[in-house]
């Protein structure tokens, strides 16, 4: 009998924005994995601390970020591997996620490895699209509207296109892209309505008129255009 | 002191999808409304029924859902002036909703009635786009890939050329438009990698290769166009 690899959406920081269903199987696995970045402690390890019932063997999984690291990288090879020892010796691996595993997530470099391998069951989770929207508040899409998801680091000839074509959108990982988003934003006449949001549903939430943000802004930090 | 509308995101229809937030603002108001469509039982209240301790008042808001139901509907300016009796008495009302209250959802109507004049907060959900990936499992995006939501009414010339341009896509709402929209994924040749899923993640769902689908199909499923 192998165990079972779960790659859990834990949702977008908020400890109580965790479903029951990964909080049941969070809790159950005998192995908890964490990605995380470098030298940082693994954020979704900081959403689940509270949740997690000691005794459990705990596998920190370190990714250099700074490079958006690709997904053939060798550290997720190596993760792989760790994480099939145990799964090969009958042990359920549970995998925390921020957000949801799917949606913009390292878990499915983990699970593109194994899934051939081992069985793997996803538990969605809260992403950050709605608690963001959620957080201001604001509605998001409705009816008959499209929605566009656009990573901040695409070209601004890309990003201008894609949103020249969309009633409503998200904008994700702005960092150091801030300024060519809303240069973009600018041109389409689309920023006097458009909203800055950081750290959405957590202590410190900050969300303003994009036009009044003065950057420099974190990378986890997110701009709502609304329909 | 008035009470708080809580817009409450409960998940995509697994009664263990809903967080634990969501949880405890439900157990603990007073008011519960379901928006449902006519003649139906509300779907919210299908996936909470579980989780009601009892002894609420339930107010159920029937909407006639044939034709999509404009946001201007009286029906809505009716609900809210019913809510709005509960708030301004000082008792808190939740709306359970199905998914994310901001994604596609119905709440969104009530919100923009009631934000004005009594407080709300919206505790955001796991919607049916990250629940539809999981329950195949297949990742939905990572990295710099752009992400399209697209609702199937919309024109077959829209759906092209936002499905032309995008890396993965979702889309929703199929029912009798499922023969455009297939139509449309042949011309782009991206039928042979696209899913169709019904009923993510409950009893009876089911995901087929979008080439093997016999329509018709119902009005909650959706296709997954894979980056």
């Amino acid at each position: 009998m192998t165990g079972t690899l779960y790659g859990l959406g834990v949702g977008p920081g908020d400890p109580e924005l965790i479903t029951l269903k990964a909080l049941r199987i969070l809790r159950a696995c005998p192995v908890v994995a964490y990605l995380a970045a470098n030298e940082a402690e693994s954020f979704a390890r900081t959403i689940v601390a509270g949740h997690l019932p000691g005794g459990q063997t705990e596998i920190p999984i370190r990714i250099a970020m700074s490079a958006d690291p690709a997904p053939g990288q060798a550290v997720y090879d190596q993760a792989a591997e760790a994480l099939a020892g145990h799964l090969a010796a009958g042990r359920d691996v549970a995998v925390p996620c921020e957000g949801d595993p799917f949606f913009y997530g390292s878990f499915q470099y983990l699970f593109t490895r194994l899934a051939g391998r081992f069985p793997v069951r996803v538990v969605p989770g809260v992403s950050s699209l709605t608690a963001t929207a959620a957080a201001v508040p604001v509605p998001l899409v409705s009816r008959n509207d499209v929605l566009t998801v656009l990573p901040a680091p695409l070209d601004a000839s890309v990003l201008r296109a894609r949103l020249a074509a969309t009633d409503a959108a998200v904008v994700m990982k702005l960092g150091r892209h801030f300024d060519k988003v809303r240069g973009v934003l600018d041109e389409l006449g689309r920023t006097p309505r458009s909203l800055y949001v950081e750290r959405a549903g957590l202590e410190g939430q900050r969300v303003l008129p994009l036009a009044e943000v003065v950057p420099p802004v974190p990378y986890f930090s997110m701009i709502l255009v609304p329909r």
